[in-house]
């Protein structure tokens, strides 16, 4: 089960709202809206975005690292390794 | 006329890929997809946005406040302003 | 002149503020302070660098920028072009 | 014991070339060297910071946060909150 199972309906939620956010970018390049506005409305986007990637994460941690490293071994191991990768590309994103 | 008049269609191209991509977020989880998976997909759609935004901020720069520039006077320093602080969100976020 | 001309001192003051925070960290870690106390420091020092950049892109298209684009011509160009660069590595970054 | 205790020698290193590129940041400005060489020396302290903190999270959940989860409880929930958080200030940052 993912970490994320408990909350699943409110990702669900953030994700579709997400999705009408960049529908709504599509209407304003093509209605020509001002440069300035659309970038301001990336940047709201991308922060949507940044704050379900860290839910997922902290949910990530909580439940499926959780569980790899109570089981120990090279079980953890990569457990830990995936979500240090996965951390990263986020950082670096 | 907006500075990204002339590429119009590609950025609507981009944003409706980027609306798909965020859909098929949706779809990873509703079918209960690993973590790990959905966060690289983040990943990858905040790239694509920070793109689209990096080119919306060349062409502005090349066009609009390259105009209010040679304007002159107080419309070029406001124009910088803005441009500045869209600048400082894209950079924050 | 450097955008940055008028304002050296401020810049100067706090690359030396920011030099002394990344001692900082040297000295959490040479006493072995907990790994997320560093990571908080390394987070505050980031942002502080993210402020000069932001200040420093600022004042580069107020002058250099705006300067080259009253010239006009590939003087222009060339300018625009290579702050979009730098902007572009900032957001990546 | 840190996360990082083993590897130590090794972030002192880099803390300490961090801490020297910042002071080349200030002789830099202090030469009046060009805005957008200054902005590109920044992006690379950024990056080199940004790789130490992905360093010391990994560090962090292999060593603490799997410790406090062997040892379960409400330790094993306070280390992967403070993990979390830590995480999140670095994605904002």
């Amino acid at each position: 089960m993912n970490g994320y199972a408990q909350d699943k309906d409110a990702y669900l939620k953030r994700l579709k709202r997400i999705e009408g956010q960049v529908r709504g970018l599509h209407r304003m390049v093509e209605s020509d809206e001002y440069c300035i506005d659309v970038l301001t409305q990336i940047s709201a986007v991308t922060k949507a975005l940044q704050a379900v990637s860290i839910g997922l994460i902290d949910e990530h941690l909580k439940h499926c690292v959780a569980q790899a490293v109570a089981e120990g071994g090279e079980t953890a191991d990569a457990k830990v390794a995936e979500a240090s990768a996965a951390i990263a590309r986020l950082v670096r994103s």
